[in-house]
């Protein structure tokens, strides 16, 4: 199998950043990959874990150095990344981005990002509740879809190079509009973080706290374990995808006051069809 | 070890009394495991496949031969068969139900069951969102919590069995007043159950259905694993649990309302103290 870039240069080695880099190594698909964070001992772990070949003395440097530049950090952070990295990359080199929304990204990327540089923005589908480079996993991406947005200043040769990478991976790749992106994962998966973080602090106001754990399911563990994901990268999110999400959430509220509802006047039958209808969406949604 | 019952019958053999026919037989726990429902299909399945050992010619004798009776039918069922067994039930048997709500179910049973027969009722919290003897698991049990709800009528012999009987099934028994029971499982397990309901309606309302699939990560996979779940059980617990859950849903709506507030004012500080404190409640929660 073909290397498909020289150097890739990891700014942000965490789960994503972090996992990224150990299936490029693994899987071989560049000579060397390096590595730039705040936190040095995070460096340092990563490299001893073999989740980057090196660390990289400045951010300057690093940029002119790689061919794939990858902001794998939160949302703000990566917006604040791309001015440096539009002045010092060198040319050719493609600067993708791992970020959860996407057109706000692409808007300031359309802005800064001129040829002879690319940008393509990449969204791997892929994660945990926990981050941080200790739980990096090289197989994180296997079987998840990775949607990349094209912006303005896209051409084909790129595009490919980085559609490989993903593919390489693991990942099924699609492409969507950044537009369409923010709007479709504000409601698969920006809705679902919320609903979990709201369902916990709503049942520990509930319930004395000594009580969860031993009264806990399977179903309070998988419907409350995205609360456990970090809030910086969240608090982005929400930010960048502001108003897509609110409008999900207020979707989901009328949902819930419809239950509520027919809950509390006892309408077995209307609750039973929305029951039925929902499973069966489920089973349709195949995930 | 010893046999713990001559005879089990168990009215209703889906996935919870099922699962429990066939952990019975497994361990030895009973000479005898007989089954009782409508669909005569799948209690021929249900022998075939271990989970009993014979089905009851019918309700009166089997009421009449076994001394313990586990009704696992959705609640309102179990409600209906109360005072059949109470008339047909002989003298020093046991009954017990499996239902996700115990406090109507308690007192229809104090109000019925009396000396010299018992009542005990029992909330096994587990369970998987595909019902049905198909789905039965001999280590269903294994790990998970089983609340006992004491009733008037409640002697230290029969409680003693039955906590054993749960305990060897692989259960940590806890006893719990039946109207605080329905109050923590109304916010613990029925509220992510509505959550999820909710969530896989609103979801596909706006997002395209054949996009679901693609885009969807395990976050969604995981909030809306419950929608998967057999309607006519949760129109039920709906029903007899429509006070405390009623309320539970309308502190989980106060939640939502915050959090869309404040992700459409963009106030990054409150939605992160927010998600910081859901996330360490859920780290508290150890589930």
């Amino acid at each position: 199998m073909k290397i498909l870039f020289n150097q890739v240069g990891l700014i942000g080695v965490g789960l994503i950043g972090g996992s990224l880099g150990l299936a490029i190594r693994r899987k071989k698909l560049a000579c060397r990959v390096i590595g730039f964070g705040r936190n040095k001992h995070n460096l340092v772990w990563a490299i001893q874990n073999g989740l980057i070949d090196d660390k990289a003395c400045s951010l300057h440097k690093m940029a002119g150095e790689c061919d794939l530049l990858v902001l794998s950090t939160p949302v703000q952070t990566i917006q604040n990344f791309l001015p440096l990295l539009a002045r010092w990359a060198k040319p050719g080199t493609i600067i993708m981005d791992v970020g959860s929304t996407k057109e706000q990204i692409v808007k300031t990327a359309d802005r800064l990002i001129k040829k002879p540089l690319f940008f393509i923005g990449a969204h791997p589908m892929a994660g945990k509740e926990m981050g941080g480079a200790k739980e990096a996993q090289d197989n994180l991406f296997e079987g998840t879809t990775c949607i990349l947005t094209p912006s303005s200043n896209n051409a084909a040769g790129p595009l490919g190079r980085i559609k490989e990478l993903w593919q390489r991976v693991g990942c099924n790749v699609v492409i969507e509009d950044p537009h369409k992106h923010d709007r479709f994962v504000a409601a698969v998966s920006h809705l679902p973080q919320m609903s979990s973080y709201a369902l916990m602090t709503a049942v520990s106001r509930l319930v004395p706290r000594q009580k969860i754990p031993i009264i806990a399911g399977s179903g309070f563990r998988d419907t409350t374990r995205l609360a456990g994901s970090p809030a910086d990268m969240w608090v982005d999110i929400c930010e960048t995808n502001h108003f897509f999400l609110s409008r999900a959430l207020k979707n989901y509220q009328k949902e819930l006051t419809f239950l509520e509802n027919a809950i509390r006047k006892k309408k077995r039958g209307e609750l039973k069809k929305y029951f039925k209808r929902a499973r069966k969406k489920k089973l349709l949604a195949g995930k």
